[in-house]
């Protein structure tokens, strides 16, 4: 039998995780423009203040409010798994597990921080989000817990992924939401793009700072932006997927993973996954811990650990991070999820110490692993997740060569139902291997060069 | 907190319940060419033995094998899960349960007799399946059940689905299988079809017409065809869904339920919930079970209880079913797996009977209850399994008419991920109501006034 372990309701964590309370040091301070530390009150226009007091929390153990406790258990606690159809096809004797975030209403993690972050705003009188979206996933999720909690919300989608997935849209407006493509006529920064790259497909950095400035340009006061990603609030909302998965191995006696690993754009389902256990890995546990990126947009991997904003229009305090430049579009590879510029900072501070081993890994080699995994385990994934699986095969492979029987965890952070589009050009063989050209990168990063310094 | 019923890995049920022990009467026989009941062996050409046996079988219980136990297991037991937030969002004193069986690899109930049906061909020598399939659902569970078990196959999908869901066309793809849309050039009965109705939308009469054509077309005898609904041992394989629901409900002290819904296109996932839930009413409990389907196809609310063929081609044994006649070409819906002609025989016989009360519901009806799911409980459900939903809406209305604290069971038979293009058009109004036109009616019920009567 394959082997699911289940938790009961009552066992959702009541209480999101915090890794600033734990990490060696404090990650660098964020910046404003006038390149000093910035005050709480100077995010007051994009942020509702609790969120903020989250930002910037150092406390260990933060409550979870019950009414979110409520919609999170329509699906939480996720099923962990085993994969052993896949085990057994390798011929490994690691045991690989999986988190399956996949289960959620909107099909990935996101939901667990969207849910958090329209209650905190609708507790604090706002009415509506503004926020982007690249594969998707994240603009789904919103749309569905505003649709729950009650918040209208407006979503920018990079344009590529709103060409390449137009049921997405459809997606978002069943619950409630409106979708745009990215650049567009809505905002003066789209206007400014569209006018100068017509034909672009988008980034995540554009249509973040469309989806800012739409929020701060409501004069009303009751429009707040929401970010799906690389904020500090954000990887704690999604602690309760690695909370979960610890007492899901206790569960059946299992000793920590020896690796785990998660697919990393912005940095939210590995951070969700690996803090719980960087937890026991500053403590001395001896853990690998790997964030998957695409070799198409390497931040972790090949961009320098500096300050750079979070969005193309420089809307954004200066944050300390891996970053390719703010002004880097990603060439459209199918993995629309994992093609922003910049990192999570705290992903990126602890990347720093040395507490993760970042990986880039090439399109082509992470859909024959989806393919492996679907022959297999039977389910069809993210283009996303398929970057911790296509690592998951190798770190199994590895521990075959070394005749370990290794625990390996990874974050099955979504499915890829509505990605299949790039299933079918993988199939065809319209893909190639994309590795990142030094001269676009470098090209990419003038433009921070003239920014702080960590 | 919502309330989710797992079963451990190990509940999964070990038999398949067979409904035929405990009909009040036995269905009337299935008929040759010569109007004669047929004997098993006339089915050779078509299903593998093992399987024929099933079909026939008056067992009460059959064991089921191993290994099939073991691919179920990847998903099942499946949950059980209440509708806390839509009952309040109705204000209804029922209780509201269903049973999900959207959480397979496909996406539906289907795999269960999927991975049955693979695994009975392989253990007699078969080496390739063909199929039809009409939303799609049953050529991806197919599909993923051969890619498993390790078996070639073939599926001709209606046309209509195939230009409208092109990327189920890639979920077969991704488990190996080859999909066409049907009418096809590659069988006589398609070319012919083509050459009368190039327009034609497709039907799943056609499409079966040329699965069994191609399958014992092929003189290797390595191929046979399969079948995703209609037939008793496809019933048989979907109990599983009522046995766990059983139990599920035992293990929080429920009663057993007052009113059973599923919607009914071949009537597969309908019995599968219904048929153990059917013993307890045959045997005195006071249970309402209706089989829903759409007032575009509205067999078993209009058709005539007689004999027909299975298929369009007339290549099937005739059949003592609810039918619309198997010249019916329903209109272009988008609930693509509820537009078969005809209906189970077990099921048709138990309406017959009186045990079941059908009911047909609109497709605007049920988009709106698929719309008002998706903004309490969360999750987009298929358009088939939208009727079951609004007619769990309606009975849980009544119930509040009433005053009455009822138990609604209903199954959740698929999501509606790969269906979005139906709510796309729902949400832009371009949906109309369809109530089938009468004339239209007898005139497809002509084909079959000289063909015996039950």
């Amino acid at each position: 039998m394959t082997q699911t372990i289940n938790l009961a309701k009552k066992d959702i964590p009541k209480q999101w995780y915090n890794i600033a309370a734990d990490l060696p040091s404090p990650p660098p301070p964020i910046l404003g423009p006038d390149g000093k530390p910035i005050t709480p009150d100077m995010l007051a226009p994009v942020f509702p203040m609790n969120l903020i007091e989250q930002e910037v929390s150092t406390e260990r153990w933060i409550d979870i409010p019950e009414e979110i406790l409520e919609i999170l258990s329509l699906w939480r606690p996720a099923p962990l798994k085993r994969a052993t159809r896949l085990e057994q096809y390798l011929k490994t004797p690691a045991k690989i597990y999986y988190k399956d975030e996949s289960v959620s209403p909107a099909g990935s993690h996101k939901p667990n921080t969207a849910v958090a972050q329209a209650w905190y705003n609708k507790q604090f009188g706002i009415e509506k989000l503004t926020t982007e979206t690249g594969a998707g996933q994240w603009g789904s999720a919103l749309s569905f817990a505003c649709s729950l909690i009650g918040l209208e919300c407006k979503i920018y989608m990079v344009r590529i992924s709103f060409d390449q997935k137009p049921l997405r849209k459809t997606m978002m407006r069943v619950w409630g939401g409106k979708c745009f493509a990215s650049p567009s006529p809505h905002t003066n920064f789209g206007r400014e793009i569209l006018k100068k790259m017509p034909d672009t497909p988008g980034s995540l950095g554009i249509a973040i700072s469309e989806a800012i400035e739409d929020a701060v340009n409501d004069t009303s006061g009751k429009t707040r932006y929401s970010l799906g990603s690389v904020l500090n609030h954000v990887m704690l909302h999604q602690t309760v997927i690695g909370l979960e998965a610890k007492e899901q191995l206790k569960l059946i006696n299992e000793k920590l993973p020896d690796v785990i690993i998660g697919c990393a754009g912005g940095g939210s389902n590995f951070a969700g996954l690996a803090f719980p256990f960087l937890y026991d890995k500053i403590n001395g546990a001896d853990i690998t811990i790997i964030p998957t990126e695409p070799t198409a947009c390497p931040t972790l991997t090949r961009g320098p650990f500096t300050y750079d904003f979070g969005d193309t229009a420089c809307q954004t305090p200066l944050i300390a991070m891996y970053t390719l430049g703010h002004n880097f579009v990603p060439p459209p590879i199918h993995a629309g999820g994992l093609r922003y510029h910049g990192m999570s900072p705290l992903v990126s501070h602890a990347t720093k110490l040395g507490l993760f081993q970042p990986m880039a890994l090439d399109q082509l080699k992470c859909y024959q692993a989806a393919l492996t995994w679907a022959r297999t385990e039977g389910t069809i994934c993210a283009p996303e997740t398929s970057h911790a699986i296509a690592c998951a095969i190798d770190q199994a492979n590895k521990a075959k060569d070394e005749g370990k029987e290794k625990v390996i965890l990874f974050n099955y952070s979504g499915h890829g139902l509505m990605d299949l589009m790039g299933y079918e050009k993988f199939l065809d063989d319209q893909l190639t291997e994309y590795h990142l050209p030094e001269e676009y990168l470098n090209k990419s990063l003038e433009s921070i060069k003239d920014l702080p310094q960590v």
